[in-house]
C-alpha cells in the first residue's frame, strides 16, 4: 500500500488542504486524533497500541469505547502510507489469534464431559479462534462512513499484498465480517436513471469496468427510456453502488456493442421491446472481492424488468470474452499448423502480402485486418470456431471455464446462444478478442439444469448454431 | 412454543382466513409450501430435510437455494405450534456441528507445520466449529421480513424453552447471527412523533414495557411539544422499534409520574427546560434479548437533544425500582426487628389499629397507606432510607446491583441522584416499590469514571441527599 | 365568530399557555405583534391600519412588505373574536373597491378609441374593480402556514355570517382567490393507509362526516387491506386533507353500512374483489365550501382502483339519503290519505296496535319499528317505492334533485342503481331516511351521457329495478 | 413563433421519432389528437375550435370537459410552428373578452340601486372583463405538466412577438394567470448540491446566463463545499428550477469572476468565510418573465446561509455591468473630448502606438489592452470613475437606473460596495464592461431605508471609497 490515503470522501476534503499535519487531521475529524505525524513514528505507535486495548476491553464503558475506536479510525484515515502500514501490522500482530489460549481450549473440549459441558467447551474454542483485532474491526462501524471505512480498508490491504501471515489473516477476519454484512438478503436493488444523484451517477463513470463511460453525454444515453440501470446497495453505504448493470431493451438480439452505445441512434419505444441485453456488469468496490452478488442482481433484475414491460420474452448478455485472444495467441505459438484453418487455404492472395503458410497468426498480426472485407471474411470462419472451442471447451485446472466471464454466466445457469462476428470494434475489443462478442441467454426454466450441468458435470449448454461451430 | 404463528405480519393476513390449510399456505405466500399439514407429520418432515439438504449444498445454484430457502422459511409460518417444534428439531439436530469433522480439524491442526498451513488449519477448525444450521439461517433473509423472521424465531425459541442442548445451540447460533447483524453502529436513531406513522405509533403502545400507554390520547401526550420520543432501527426491520425512550423536557427533576403523565398539566415550552428526564426504556423485540443497545441509545438522545436545546443542563431518569418491594419483604421475613425504624415508635396511635411493635411489615399491609397523611409521612423516612441501601448496597452474588435498572444505568455510568416518594402511585408502582422512584443522573463528564468505578470496584457514585439516606 | 381563535396550529401551541396577552402572542409568533390587546381597541386598530397601508403600497420594498403582512396575519391569529371582527371590518371597508376609480375607469373605456388603447382601458377597469384588500390577503400567504390561514378565515367569515355588504365582499374575494389556488389541476391525490402519519388520521376521525368514526380501532378496520382510502391535498398545506373518500373492496353491491363497517367480519382478499364501495366521502375543509373537487376525487380514484385491481367491474357508492325523511314527513302532514300504501291494508293487525287507516305516518311512529319483522315487511314496500319516486323525481325549483347527495352523483354522471332497506340502522340513519340508503353507480362509457341528461334536460338514468320501484 | 416544439419534455419524446404525424402524436400523448395534421388545416381548425367551445361549456360535465382540455393540449403539443400560430389565434379572438356583454355590464352597474344590488353588478362586470379563454388556460392544468406546459406557452407567445392585440391580450392574461399561480409565498426554496438529480443539474447547466457553466466539471465546482446553490421550485413543476442563485462562501469580498470560478483552487473550509458572495443570479423560465422572485430569493438565501454559518458577516454580490461599454461607447461618440482622462495625458508613450490625443476611445480600441500592464494601469482610474457614474448617477426616462442589474439590486435595497477593476477577463467581460465587475452589498439594517431612497428619491446609497470616485 503505497501513497497517500485512498479513501474517497477523506480525499475529497483533503484535496486542497495545505498546511501542518494536525490541522489536517482536525479538518477531516473535528475529533481527538491519537497519534501525532502521519507516518506514526514509535511513540505515536505506542499510543495507538494503548488505545486499541482500551477499546477491546471496553474500559470506561462499551459506549466510551466505541467513541474511542472511531478516534482510532480517524486517526488511520489521517496517516499516509507508511503509518497506515505501520498501523495495521500492529492491529494484524498484537491483536492476533493467542495460540495457547487456542490450545487450552482445545484441552478444555478434550477433558469435557456430558452434552453440555461439551457444547460450552466447543462454544469456547470457537471464541479463541477468533482473534481480538475482529472486535475492534466491528467497532469501527461507529464511524460515520464505518462499512465504507472497513470495505476499503480491505481494499487497501489486498493492494498492499502484504506477504505477512498476520496481516493476510486480518484481511480474511476483514472478509469474513464483511461477507456476513453483504450477505444479498441485506441489499437493496436500486434503479439507477438520469435523475439520480449526479454524486451517484459519477460514481457510475468512475466504476464502469467493461465498456468505458467517456462522458456525461455517453451516460446519459445509457440511462435513456430504452435502457435501465440497477445496482445493488448497502443500507450503512446508501450513496456507494456495490455491483451495477446496464440494460438494453431491443428488438432480438443485440450483436454490437458500438451499435448498442451508439448515442445518436433513435430511442426505441421500451414498451415495444422483446429482449432485454445485460451488456456491462461491474463490481464497483475492490473491498468486496470475492463476496459475490452477480449473480442475484441479474435474477432481481430480469424480475423487474418482466414486470415493467409485459413484452419481454428473453434475457440474454452481450458480454466480452477477455482471455480469447491471449488464450488464441498461446495456442498458436505452441502448434501453429494444426490451427490452420481452410478456408485461409483458398484465399488466392492475402491482402497485406501476408503467405497462406503463414497461417492465422501471421494474419492476425496484419495491421487493420478488421477494417479490410476480404481478410476479415477470411478470418470470420475460423475465429468463430476458435471462439466456440474456447468459450465451450477450455478448462482452467480446477474444470472451471478458461474465460472467467463464461464462468460467472455459465454458473449462473446461462446457456451459450451466439457468437457474435466484430462486435466491439474499440481497441480494447480487439486486442481482448479480436473484436469477439458473445451473448448468453437466461432462461428462467432452464437455469438450475444448466447450472448443475455446469457445476456438477462441467457440461455447458450451447444454442445450436454454437454446437454447429463446436462440430469438427 | 404453544399455540398458532406468533409472527406479526403473516396473523395480520391470516386473521380471517378461513379454509384449508393449503390455501391458507398459498394466501400467505403465493409460493410453492413445502408441507402438506401445518403439524408437518413425517412425511412432511422428509421432504422438509430433504429441501433444507439441497438449499445448504447449493443445488441448482446460490440463487435458486435461496429461493428454496425462502419457500422453507413460508413453510415455518404456515405451521402450528407442533409443525414448528418438529421443524426447529431437525433444523438443529440434522444440521448440528459435525463433532468428527472438528475433531479431524483439531488434529489436523496439531500436526500443522509452518505458519500458513497453521494459520489454515486453525481456519478450517473454526469453519467446523460452526453449524451448518448456521447457513440456512442466513438464507432466510431472503424472505421479504427475512430479518424480522429471525428474531420472531428467536423470540419463539426462547419463549418455548427446549431443553434439548441442540436446540438451545440452535438459539444460541441464532442470538450470535442476530448480533452481528444488529450491530449499534449499524442501527438508526430516529425520532418518534404524532406525525409517525399509526402503524408504527401502534407498536409503542404495544411494547411499553414501564407505565402503560393507556390510549391513543395518552399517546398523544407523550409525544406532544415538550416531549421527545427516540428509537433505533434497523435497515431490515424499517417498520419495527428495537428500543425505544420516551424524554419529558422539564424546569427541575421530576419526582411524580402521575404528574409527568398528566395530558391536562399545561405543555411547557420546551426551549426553556433545563432537565430531560428519561421516564421509559422499553425493549420491543424479545428475539433480541441479550444483545444490548440502551446505553448507547442514552448516549445518542443525550447528544440530539442538547443540539436541539441550548439550555438543557441537566439529563436525568425517573426510574421504577421494580426489586424494592420483593427484597424489602424477604428481608423484613428473614429479620424483623432491626429493620423497625425508629420513627414509628414515637407515633403515639398507628392509623389502621396497627400496634408499634407489628412493625413495618404490619405498617405496609394497612390498605391503602399512601392515602392516610399521618401513616405515610411516618413511613417515608425508614422506607426511603431503604430504598436508598437497596439501590446502592444490595448486590447479586456476582457483585451486580440487585436491582436490575439499576444495574443497568450505574453500569452505563450514571449515578444516583434523588429518590422520589410516592412518585408512582399506581397499582403497578406501589406493588413493585411502595410507589417509590428513583433519579438516575447522567453527566458527560462523569461516565467513564462512574461506569470504571462501578464495573471495576462495584462503587456507586450518589448525590450528597441520597449519601445521607445511606447513613446509619 | 364569537370565542377564541380557530386556527388549529395556533390552538395547539395556546392550548395550557397562562399568562399575558403580551407573551402569548410573542410564543406564537416569535415576531413584531401590531397591537397590544387582543380585543384590538381603537388604538391598537388605528396602528393595524397604518400596517395594512405600509403593506399595500409596498413600503420598504417588496419583501419587506411581505414580512409586514405576516406580522399582521400573526397579529390576527392572537385576538379574540372581538379584536377578529374589528380587524376584518377595516380591512373590508377600508380596502374595499374604489367606487370613484370605477367610475372613471367606466368613462375612460367610453372615451377609448382605437383597439390598444380600449385593451388598457378594459384592463384598467377591471384593475379598478379589484379591491385593495385582494392584495393584502396574497401576501398573507407568507405566514409558514398562510394558506391554511386564508382557508381558516373564510371558515371564520361564513360563520360569523356577518350582514354587513364589504364583509361579505371579502369573503367572496377570498373565495375567488382560494378557487383559483385550489384548482384541481393543483392538488395530490394520495392514499391515506394505516402506515400514514398519526397526526392525519386523527383528523380524518375529526373530519369525516357520513358515517362517524368511533375509535382509532375502527379507523384501522377502514384502512384494512380490503378497503382504500384517498384525499386530495394541496401542496402547500400538505397535512389537511380537503376531501377525502373511503372505499370498501367487495364482492358485490354492499346493502348495509353496518355490515359494511363490522370490523370483526373476516376481511376479504382484495384481488378478488370485482366491486369497489365509495360508502362515504367528506369535506374537510369549512373554508372550502363552494369550491368542489368530488367529482375529481370519484373519477381519480376509479382510476387508481381499475389500476391496482384488475378484476374490479364495478363502481358504486352506498349513500344516505340525508333529506328522505324530512321530505316525507312534511308529504304526509300535506296529504296523508294518498299516501296510504295499498300492503297496508292487507294486514290484518298491525304491531303497536296501530289502526291501518292510521297510515303510514302513524306506523313509522312506531318506536322500534324497524326491530319488528311483520312491521317493517309491511313497510318495506311502500318506502321504498317512496324513497325511489323521492330520488329520482322529486326536484328543488332550480331543477336540482332535491336530495344533496343525489344531486352531486347524477351530476356527476352516476346513474341510480339500487335501494337498500335498512342499510343503515343506526340513529343518525333512522332518523334520515328510515334505515334506507342507496347506490349510486359510476360506469365509465355512461358518465358523460348521464351528465349531459341530468344538466340538460333534467332526466335521471335509473336502474330496470329502480324503475320498477317508480311505476305506479 | 417559428420552428419546431420548443417545450422540453415532448421535445425529448420526440428526440428520435421518425414516422407519420398520427403516429407521433399518440407516441407523445397516448390519448385523444383531435388534429390529424400539425400545421392544423381549416377542418382541423373546425374541430379544435369545437372541443374549444365544447370544454368552456362544460359539456359532458366537469371532469370530461377537463380531460378534453388536456387533449387539447396534447393537440397543441404535437403541432408545428404554423399548427400552433393557428391554434393561438382562434384561442385569442374566438375567446376574447365579449364587448357587448362589458357594455351591459356597464349599463346594469350604472341602473343598480341599493347597496347589494350594486356589489352584484360589480361583480357580473369584471366576470365579463374576463375574457372566457382564460377559464380553458386553466383547465390545461389537467395535463401531467400541465404548469410547465401554460409557462412554456407564454415563452412561446412572447417569443412569436405577435402584434394582434388579441394575441397579446391572450399573453397577457396568461401572465396574470402565472402571476397568481407563482406567488412567492407558493415556492419552495431548495438547496442544489453535488448530490441533487443530474437531471436538474443538466437544466442548470442550460440556464445560467450570467457566467456560462463550461463542463459538468465547472459545475460540480460550483456546487463544492465552499459554494452554495439556491433555487425556488413551484409544487407544479418540481423538476424545473424558476431561478437560481450560485454563491461563494469566501474571505472578505470576491474581486475577480476568474479566480472564483477556478477549480484548481484550494477549497475553503465554509465554516470560516466570514462573507457570502452572490456571484450569479440567472432567471430559469421565459415564460416567467415580469413575474419576480429575485428579491425574494436574495433574502431568503441570506437567512438560509445566516443559520448554517455563523461566522458569516457580510452578504454581496459580483455582479457584472452589462451596459457599461455600450453606454461609453455611445458617450465617446457623443462628446469625446472631455471625458478625455487627465492620466491619460501623463503617459510618455502609450502601447500599442496611441497618440495621446487619441483618448480613451483610443486606447481602449488597442486590442489585447487588458494584457498591457502600462497601458491597463493607465485606464484603470479613468476607468473605475466612469463606471462609478455609470452606476450610480446615469438614469432611464422612467427614473430607474440605467444598468439593469444595478436597477436591480439597488431597488432591493442593496448599496454599492465596491468596484473591482478587470474582474472578469473573458471576452463576454470585456465586450459588456471592459471586464469591471461591482460589488452590492446587503446589510439587513438598511435594505428598507436604501430601498425607499432609490425607489422614493431616487438616490443611491454607495460605500465611501465608490463616492471618492463619483467626486469630480
Amino acid at each position: 500500500m503505497a501513497g497517500p490515503a485512498k479513501i474517497g470522501l477523506v480525499d475529497r476534503t483533503l484535496r486542497n488542504l495545505k498546511g501542518a499535519w494536525n490541522d489536517i487531521a482536525q479538518a477531516m475529524t473535528g475529533a481527538r486524533i491519537v497519534a501525532s505525524d502521519p507516518s506514526l513514528p514509535p511513540e505515536d505507535l505506542a499510543r495507538v497500541l494503548e488505545q486499541m486495548r482500551a477499546c477491546l476491553e471496553g474500559r470506561g464503558g462499551e459506549v466510551s469505547a466505541r467513541a474511542r475506536a472511531a478516534d482510532l479510525g480517524r486517526t488511520y484515515l489521517a496517516l499516509n502510507g507508511k503509518g497506515r502500514r505501520r498501523f495495521l501490522a500492529i492491529l494484524a500482530k498484537d491483536f492476533d489469534v493467542d495460540r495457547a489460549a487456542v490450545a487450552a481450549a482445545i484441552r478444555a473440549l478434550e477433558r469435557a464431559e456430558g452434552e453440555p459441558m461439551r457444547r460450552q467447551a466447543e462454544r469456547a474454542l470457537r471464541t479463541a479462534l477468533d482473534a481480538p483485532r475482529i472486535k475492534l474491526l466491528r467497532q469501527f462501524t461507529a464511524l460515520p462512513d464505518g462499512v465504507k471505512f472497513l470495505v476499503d480498508l480491505r481494499a487497501e490491504l489486498l493492494e498492499a499484498g502484504d506477504d505477512d501471515p498476520a496481516v493476510a489473516a486480518l484481511e480474511a477476519d476483514l472478509k469474513a465480517l464483511l461477507g456476513a454484512w453483504f450477505d444479498v438478503g441485506f441489499l437493496e436493488l436500486r434503479r439507477i436513471a438520469w435523475d439520480s444523484p449526479a454524486a451517484l451517477l459519477e460514481k457510475l463513470i468512475a466504476y464502469e469496468a467493461v465498456h468505458e463511460i467517456e462522458s456525461w453525454g455517453d451516460l446519459k444515453n445509457r440511462l435513456d427510456s430504452d435502457r435501465r440501470c440497477f445496482a445493488y446497495f448497502h443500507p450503512r453505504m446508501p450513496a456507494e453502488p456495490l455491483i451495477f448493470v446496464e440494460v438494453a431493451l431491443s428488438h432480438g438480439l443485440a450483436d454490437s456493442i458500438q451499435r448498442l452505445l451508439d448515442s445518436s441512434a433513435p430511442v426505441q419505444d421500451p414498451r415495444q421491446a422483446n429482449t432485454a441485453i445485460f451488456y456491462s456488469i461491474s463490481n464497483a468496490q475492490k473491498g468486496l472481492v470475492g463476496i459475490s452478488f452477480g449473480g442475484f442482481l441479474i435474477k432481481r433484475v430480469v424480475e423487474e424488468l418482466a414486470t415493467e414491460f409485459q413484452n419481454l420474452k428473453d434475457f440474454a448478455t452481450l458480454s466480452p470474452m477477455p482471455g480469447f485472444r491471449r488464450w488464441l495467441e498461446r495456442e498458436l505459438k505452441a502448434a501453429r499448423a494444426p490451427l490452420l484453418p481452410p478456408e485461409i487455404k483458398t484465399l488466392a492472395a492475402l491482402p497485406g502480402g501476408a503467405a497462406q503458410e503463414d497461417g492465422l497468426a501471421a494474419l492476425l498480426a496484419t495491421a487493420g485486418w478488421e477494417a479490410k472485407p476480404a481478410l476479415a471474411r477470411a478470418l470470420k470462419g475460423p475465429l468463430m470456431r476458435l471462439g466456440a472451442r474456447y468459450l465451450a471447451s477450455e478448462r482452467r485446472e480446477d474444470g472451471r471455464a478458461l474465460d472467467p466471464v463464461a464462468h460467472f454466466h455459465l454458473s449462473n445457469g446461462a446457456s451459450i446462444e451466439q457468437l457474435d462476428w466484430l462486435a466491439d470494434r474499440s481497441e480494447k475489443g480487439l486486442s481482448q478478442s479480436y473484436g469477439m462478442m458473445v451473448n448468453y441467454r437466461y432462461r428462467q426454466a432452464e437455469i438450475e439444469a444448466n447450472h448443475e450441468a455446469y457445476s456438477g458435470e462441467g457440461k455447458v449448454v450451447a444454442a445450436t448454431q454454437v454446437k454447429a461451430l463446436l462440430r469438427p
